[in-house]
């Protein structure tokens, strides 16, 4: 893929119908971009990918490396990843997510109806993240899912970095409408979908406005062929908000 | 792009929200498929490519072939395009656009997440086709382009070819959800958007279940900028389905 194109694994929705026993081997998403998120198989823990290394942040505490070679039995049910080239990079500080949603409507006025790669390096404070513990049972649905998660807070500011996208309001349901962010400290220990973000200072916010979208859909997946699919956009809202 | 990948420029809710004074040149649009349906600038007539030839069909009942080399002005405010090679062809009837639809469910039983790509050949019978006569005013949203539109009811069997996709419900807004076909006369010297359209006995009804689908979005256009892009599922359906 050429830079700043979003390359996307199936579809939100497909998720929320809990459709998550098969997926895309790792091994392939990572040839469509070096950064971005997902999850896995069975929703268990969250996916992060920057600079090309995939890491599994579970719902233990526990952050690992994933195999993307070939004999990687891993799988991603939904991901989106973008070859980042970032167009703009600002130094600023914010309080929370509505404060970093403001930078980058600030920094892409006219980017509402397009989509956003972001990365965020820096020392971060009031971060909380949650970690999917998987689905208890076959073709739990997200909503379900979500209410088992893992929560964790920083007590303590923190190095990392955070990885996500922006999604224009008019794909919800395909994608996640509005910011979807992921975390990992420094030393790739930590992390998770980030549910609250401060910084410690300044951080500097990278970011790219993408109009190219690639969406495939899932091909060997009995249940996402039978899926309802209908757009749940509260509760997508609730779970990946 | 590969065989059966979709490839859509700009979004249906940007037509409805009158955004069509700009778009991509045609001779782009052509290195992305081969058959496809799309409209003009300023919403003037319908667009149909097939085998790699692009159609106007107007309001006027004329249908120019589009000069689709680097030095043309043509532009494509929305379209689909693919560079289409079926996977299942039958020879069959139908009465109507139900019909159609019946026939399609039975031959791609598990296709309703997936895009179809649809190729009709033979000589069809009851055949209604609409051509939008364009914005009367700058931004004129497309429920009310349609309110102007011609429909030309084919009064004999005619020869000709169907072309279009179906898309899944999920796409609404983004795509049209559902059957979305334009018709041309072999002679090349008729056709539209489909509105009715039946057998004269046996077709060849030619398909592909797609999984990929890609979408640029404009990036030229102030107004797509600032464009609501809410979906109107009920104003779709009434012109474009």
């Amino acid at each position: 893929m050429a830079a700043n194109e979003i390359y996307q694994y199936s579809i939100v929705s497909a998720l929320m119908d809990g459709i998550a026993s098969t997926g895309l081997p790792v091994s392939e998403l990572v040839k469509h971009g070096d950064q971005g998120l997902g999850t896995f198989r069975f929703m268990v823990g969250e996916m992060i990918i920057l600079d090309g290394k995939l890491y599994q942040m579970k719902s233990d505490g526990t952050v690992r490396e994933v195999d993307t070679s070939p004999s990687s039995d891993a799988v991603a049910p939904f991901a989106m990843v973008t070859n980042f080239r970032p167009t703009t990079t600002i130094t600023a500080a914010f309080d929370d997510k509505k404060g970093l949603f403001e930078h980058l409507s600030k920094d892409f006025p006219d980017s509402k109806n397009y989509f956003l790669a972001i990365r965020i390096e820096g020392v971060f404070e009031g971060v909380t993240v949650r970690t999917a513990g998987g689905q208890k049972t076959h073709g739990e649905k997200l909503v379900d899912v979500g209410k088992n998660q893992a929560s964790h807070t920083f007590d303590e500011p923190v190095r990392g970095t955070v990885v996500g996208f922006r999604s224009p309001e008019y794909t919800q349901g395909i994608s996640v409408a509005g910011d979807h962010l992921h975390f990992i400290t420094a030393d790739r220990k930590q992390g998770g979908h980030v549910l609250a973000v401060g910084t410690h200072g300044d951080v500097a916010i990278s970011a790219a406005q993408i109009s190219q979208w690639r969406v495939e859909l899932p091909t060997n997946d009995a249940e996402f062929k039978k899926a309802s699919l209908e757009k749940d956009a509260e509760g997508i809202a609730k779970v990946e908000g």
